[in-house]
């Protein structure tokens, strides 16, 4: 089945609130075997989403609508794809006494253009809406399906989840199956040439390569009509792929690099903690940012003036001043120091210049020093980066950081 | 001028990635008093990207592809939009240059397919790209344009900004003029009603507000043949609203909250520390992440354990085990402990349940204390927020940190 997803909506083409509708919707179509072909945004204008609901009909099956459900005159979705599907739109008598009952229970005034929500086209499945008052619904003429779905995320997704996906259930037979390959360390165009002759043979499964800030990702398709042999053609290439560049891999699955480390981290019951200086908090972060952090993350010292490296790392003043703060023994020095102080059993230390200015040091900007202790050991990397602005630079050395400890302790991890 | 924002890429058709390129560059054409009619997303495929730049060029002026201009196979926007304008691709020598310099630079191998990447359509206006490797380009026919960007925003951005919008700016005759006024503590609903019939007998200049976490903005537009007529239009309308809700505003630009904080920061001499516990790092990130952070920002220390808490911050351990970390009690003694090592004009603590599991604590997830150390003063707010989810509830703590250092030191400031 084909289908396109149309976002109905004026405050979208002016930029004001990124479509995440699209992405989610994509995702889940995907997932039930529904080939997304086309992703259109018109603004609320009954002759050009007519127009547009012809075009795109004429070579989809299905379109989903997002928008224009609302009580206000510029909600116009329900009356252009009524007359789109020579409809008419009647009064839902169960929505009806929902909005008012909204409002009773509320004591908010209900204003005449509420009513406008309750009304869908006559020959319409009606769609609830559990967390609004707008329902949605699927109109169906010659095999080919429009369902109006609500503009709010809060009120489109579980309507979609919990109404329309059994409904599309039933109209698909194809099972469409994905696994993914993460890699580190190897660029797309590398990652690329590596698996020229798979990817020029595909046709199910489909091999197609990713690139994302610093990391790559491969992802394979298969539709079938069974599970069983969905699953058998995608673990045959994966089989292959991994005897050509299984030291770039480090998951079989959809996790980041950082939610890697933090499995291994829980699992072996390994406390980490991270001395910053141009990260900022930024290392921190990435691992604060996942529920369960307190189980292993101890402590950060964002050490970014001089001052608080002597002073909170205990860093030797005259190293500091002698090779300057960007420099491989003050990385070492913040890494020794943080390990004294939090006992951790990883500990990383980063120093370097991000730009935009390179200040009254002696390297360029893009100069990074990593520094990491794990049990006894003691290692310091330099790194290059290129000048991609500011924060890009600082994501960049956070991966890297994280790499380092990946690299570390990675052989821990069962793939 | 009429136009459409068309992405290209199989990536989001799968709901991979969120277009986020759609929104920023639907709001800067906007702002050059370009109307966005359209958005379109179509997959890699040569004969549907055909068919859509046909079917958009009917219509529109412009269109703004972004992706597909890497050196992978899939990536097919150039051959396709070369074809479309009856054109053929050469080698741009310049980016030819760059993008060898920039694989002996980091010294890596540089396969075949990247040389893909250097070649423009023969007639088009090429882009430079300062942030990645593939060029963008212009190419034009007939009073019709079509400007092809790179997909990372990273790279697209800069690229539009610094190439883009003077080419535009010359094709359009129109001055636009916007103005920002930035509120905290008044919700977007309670702004509208204040301002209803303002922006109700709007024309030119119009009104439009917006609601980001925490806080909401007022953008006011004038579309003029003169700048002076634009910007007197815009100041009446400024000075109006000034009088409504003057107390809520703080800013008359469109600057962060943050960007007005550091402002103060280095007008004034004043340096900042942070001690957090929930937040973990992204309070000392939202500032270092602005460059020049190294004239105030002195250091931060993430104490997420309650050992740390101890260790690094000499809070009381007495304290800590009869109030529990998250208390008002414990945050004065971060306060006071970052105060003694750091020695900063301004100390600020958090300490907070972000879920989503709330461990063994009495308080319930969304419970928050914040202290702030100026000059001889300390105090502490506790703030209960809605469970909106951990990393939400993150960067709500991290704004209302904000806001209270601005509350604290903000008539230091000339709006």
């Amino acid at each position: 089945m084909k289908s396109a997803i149309l976002t109905i909506g004026t405050e979208i083409l002016f930029g004001q609130i990124v479509n995440t509708n699209a992405a989610y919707l994509s995702s889940k179509l995907n997932d039930l075997g529904i080939d997304v072909m086309y992703h259109y945004t018109v603004g609320d204008n009954a002759g050009r989403l007519e127009n547009m609901l012809d075009m795109i009909l004429e070579e989809c099956d299905l379109i989903v609508t997002t928008g224009g459900l609302g009580p206000t005159q510029d909600d116009l979705t329900k009356e252009t794809v009524a007359k789109y599907m020579n409809d008419s739109l009647v009064l839902h008598k169960e929505s009806m006494d929902k909005i008012e009952l909204f409002f009773k229970r509320t004591n908010k005034e209900m204003t005449p253009n509420n009513i406008k929500q309750a009304y869908v086209p006559s020959r319409s499945k009606v769609l609830q809406n559990d967390f609004g008052s707008a329902p949605g619904f699927i109109v169906s003429k010659e095999k080919k399906h429009i369902i109006c779905l609500p503009g709010p995320p809060s009120e489109m997704k579980p309507m979609f989840e919990n109404y329309v996906i059994p409904i599309l259930k039933e109209k698909t037979d194809d099972v469409i199956l994905y696994k993914f390959i993460k890699t580190i360390g190897i660029g797309e165009s590398l990652l690329e040439t590596e698996l020229m002759d798979l990817i020029d043979g595909q046709e199910d499964p489909t091999i197609a390569t990713y690139a994302k800030e610093g990391e790559a990702y491969i992802r394979i398709t298969s539709k079938r009509k069974k599970y069983e042999e969905a699953e058998k053609a995608i673990d045959d290439v994966v089989e292959k792929i991994n005897l050509r560049i299984s030291d770039y891999i480090y998951a079989y699955e959809d996790l980041s690099l950082t939610e890697i480390v933090v499995k291994i981290l829980t699992e072996k019951n390994l406390t980490l903690s991270s001395a910053e200086s141009c990260t900022g908090g930024l290392f921190a972060d990435s691992f604060i940012s996942i529920a369960g952090s307190s189980k292993y993350f101890k402590s950060a010292i964002v050490s970014y003036s001089n001052e608080a490296k002597v002073k909170l790392l205990g860093v030797n003043k005259d190293i500091l001043d002698k090779n300057g703060a960007v420099s491989e023994n003050v990385a070492i020095e913040m890494v020794k120091g943080l390990s004294n102080i939090t006992e951790s059993d990883i500990c990383i230390s980063v120093t370097g210049l991000c730009g935009p200015d390179a200040g009254d040091e002696k390297e360029p900007v893009g100069t990074v020093f990593i520094a990491l202790k794990y049990k006894d050991d003691v290692k310091c990397e330099k790194y290059m980066f290129r000048n991609v602005g500011r924060n890009s630079m600082r994501r960049r050395c956070v991966l890297t950081m994280t790499k380092m400890i990946y690299d570390t302790i990675g052989d821990l991890y069962e793939k």
